[in-house]
């Protein structure tokens, strides 16, 4: 991982005097100790994590186990006595996978594992048959341009495991989200796209693509994901100089929008309630395995976290509002309907919080704001000691909480240990069993500690710009 | 890993005067330098096990991707110059997977990945739906007898990660082994097992399994492994109190036995071609991924081994064997086949050597025979200590040696890392890219460097017993 070591300079220094934040005083570290407390005590997240993916499985945008979630989740958190639990509706992409699947034709007949791309167009009903091209990146593309005409083109780029998970990501993930239109505009038929993950266990990868010309002067080609074994082996074959030939057959197509719906929950300040501090994170998934990593958990951490808020007993000052923000994955449609049913007070949003990179054990908090902010979050971040998370670093907002963090409002994000969220990432083993239940009470813990503290906080929290 | 720290004693106090066998002279030492250099020079026989698996896929006992393997083989063999290059018949047993399937229907539909046993019967063909009922291992079995009949019994064992993996495996593999009888006896429609791996991402594992008894007073019922991440969800929903109902359909069937054979390669001996060192690996594999470990791996490091030693230009004094004997994985036919064959020279058999723990890297050698072979053992992988592989430990034979062992030989293999051994035995996911060449090329150079120096020594290598 990479770790920013930052000193933790006396908050005084950094806060602005006008509104200086009163944090870590003795009745919020208090507050802090007992909130820790309850989150280690059991594995209740976990449990409950287990329970909302065993029943509903995947959640895919516009499916009807997602908005059958929904409603479990409302009537739980009815239960747990949250407050003013309630739905938004949101209109989504309905994108539907249909029947799929790839077969290498030559040299040898073998039915490769494959997941089509979110938003990709289908193939004909028979199917696309058509010799393969592989390249190692669009360098490459552009290097055999002449001989693109006609074949499906395999993007073979190696997630880099020297950097960052979240560098290896975004360098690969290129080659998913926009390789289709680089292909198409040299006469591909096709896309195929080495899974996005520095690990595999023959696993296809989904995830989203997009087709940038909205003039279609370029054709809008299916892509799908394969393997890692089988790009690699596809590239053996290449080198060898045997010819491939596959067919790919793609039932997926774009309906029209759904809807679905953000859930809601808070408890309401009892001094200032019209001051928000928002966390959450995304109740949609991909349509494969159990999205529990991405993002039950970080949706269940954030509702547990209110949960043990309410526990405690003590009302806070501002309101505390969990929201499940629906479509992340394909359109965050979700976030962006929040932003548009609370626009009249996303000035009295005093802090946004997301988490999705994964309920593994956090090591602090990753900060999007103004400068001065980084003092107080040092000061809360110092609560969080005794679970080993007590760094801040900056980074950017997380998807949900992007387009509050483009209207002024601060974004915090748990920093976890993401070495193992690619293995799993948008896959059938994205499962509730990849989740360490104490790693996820310590995301609980923080996740706590941090909304009740800036709730209960004196002056305010500094907005991002 | 489990390591062994042994004290390399001087040969002299070891080894029994009456035949003492002349190893690591300056001689030996020059040879195995040279082979090593050899073996390390280049990816030739990841190149070759690569081209083997992406050309032929999986080699079942029985299938017709099996014996083309086995021609190819041989032809290249040839094309090396190997001697002898021939094939034994060997009759095999020949179970069919067929279509199979599981699919979950309480508490929620849901189709699950899993792959049949070997050997197991199939289900009827419209397949048999029953209750499951979850147990960790035999004792809660038994312990919860009144409630297995008419129910499919789930042995949800986990892999033990904090011993060796051997250990691991063979703690769990005794479910998948010998789970159906016992839980036949008590009434049960069926069995599920957990995969034997201490990792998974959402794959299951197969493996071979058996009735125990013959006169069949137990009814023979279907087995199937699912993964780790179904097991522990159905033990999940079985604790909430989850009434679960899955339908399992299996075409398994054995056929009559079908003709296979073992693949032979020589280079002859000098001074004792009579005398006969034998190294290899098995050849076939189950019917899923490309059986690159298990054992393409192992039989290719033979066979480069052999053709390194041809390339050293001095011929051996005593013959060096290769042996890819088929059909381990169901039935170890191939090993008693030779056995049977050349039951008039095991007592010329001086050393048998098989890998079959996958090409990962070598940190010494596992030796079965008498305590006087320790000595020239050691001796042996004193020449080793360059690649890091100068270990020697007493450990059992082989599968494909056991036979000769059992008669008498003394058996090597190499120690390996095996730590992910078991993330992708048996599985989809066991493919050349798991391989790193250069460790694949430290094996090679172990067993060129052990069967070249066996070859080669003064005195008798000391029988097993």
């Amino acid at each position: 991982m990479r770790r920013l070591t930052l000193i933790a300079l006396p908050f005084a220094f950094l806060a602005p005097t006008r509104a200086r934040p009163q944090v870590a005083t003795d009745a919020h570290r208090a507050a802090a100790e007992r909130l820790i407390d309850a989150a280690l005590r059991d594995s209740a997240a976990h449990r409950r994590v287990s329970e909302l993916t065993d029943r509903f499985g995947h959640r895919f945008t516009g499916s009807e186990s997602l908005e059958r979630a929904l409603d479990w989740i409302m009537g739980e958190m009815r239960r747990d006595g949250l407050e003013n639990v309630r739905a938004e509706p949101v209109m989504v992409t309905h994108w539907v996978r249909g029947a799929e699947s790839l077969d290498l034709v030559r040299p040898r007949p073998l039915t490769l594992p494959m997941l089509g791309l979110g938003r990709s167009v289908g193939t004909p009903a028979a199917g696309i048959s058509a010799p393969v091209l592989v390249v190692r990146d669009f360098a490459e593309l552009r290097a055999r341009a002449a001989e693109v005409r006609g074949k499906i083109v395999l993007y073979d780029h190696p997630f880099d495991t020297t950097v960052h998970p979240f560098t290896g990501y975004g360098r690969a993930v290129q080659y998913r989200a926009t390789g289709a239109d680089s292909a198409s505009a040299l006469g591909a038929v096709a896309v195929l796209v080495r899974s996005v993950t520095p690990r595999s266990f023959r696993t296809p990868h989904t995830g989203g693509m997009s087709y940038a010309d909205s003039a279609r002067r370029i054709p809008r080609i299916p892509a799908a994901a394969i393997t890692v074994e089988d790009a690699e082996m596809l590239h053996r074959m290449q080198d060898r100089g045997e010819p491939i030939t596959v067919t790919l057959k793609m039932g997926a197509r774009t309906l029209p929008d759904a809807r679905s719906r953000n859930v809601i929950a808070e408890l309401r300040g009892s001094e200032r309630p019209d001051e928000v501090i928002v966390m959450g994170g995304h109740i949609d998934s991909w349509d494969v395995g159990q999205g529990a990593m991405d993002d039950a958990g970080g949706s269940v951490a954030a509702w547990e976290a209110l949960r043990l808020i309410k526990q405690l007993g003590v009302r806070p000052r501002r309101t505390i509002r969990v929201v499940l923000w629906t479509a992340e994955e394909i359109g965050l449609s979700g976030a962006n309907a929040y932003r548009d049913a609370h626009r009249a007070e996303i000035d009295n949003h005093v802090l946004a919080m997301e988490s999705d990179n994964g309920v593994f054990r956090p090591y602090g908090l990753s900060y999007a704001g103004a400068d001065a902010g980084f003092g107080p979050m040092r000061q809360i971040a110092s609560m969080l000691r005794r679970i080993g998370a007590d760094s801040v670093q900056a980074g950017g907002p997380q998807a949900d909480v992007g387009p509050l963090f483009a209207l002024g409002v601060p974004t915090v994000s748990p920093n976890v240990d993401a070495s193992r969220y690619f293995w799993y990432h948008h896959t059938d083993a994205d499962t509730a069993d990849k989740i360490d239940p104490l790693d996820m009470a310590r995301c609980v813990a923080l996740m706590a500690v941090v909304a009740n503290t800036v709730a209960n906080m004196d002056g305010a929290f500094p907005r991002a710009r």
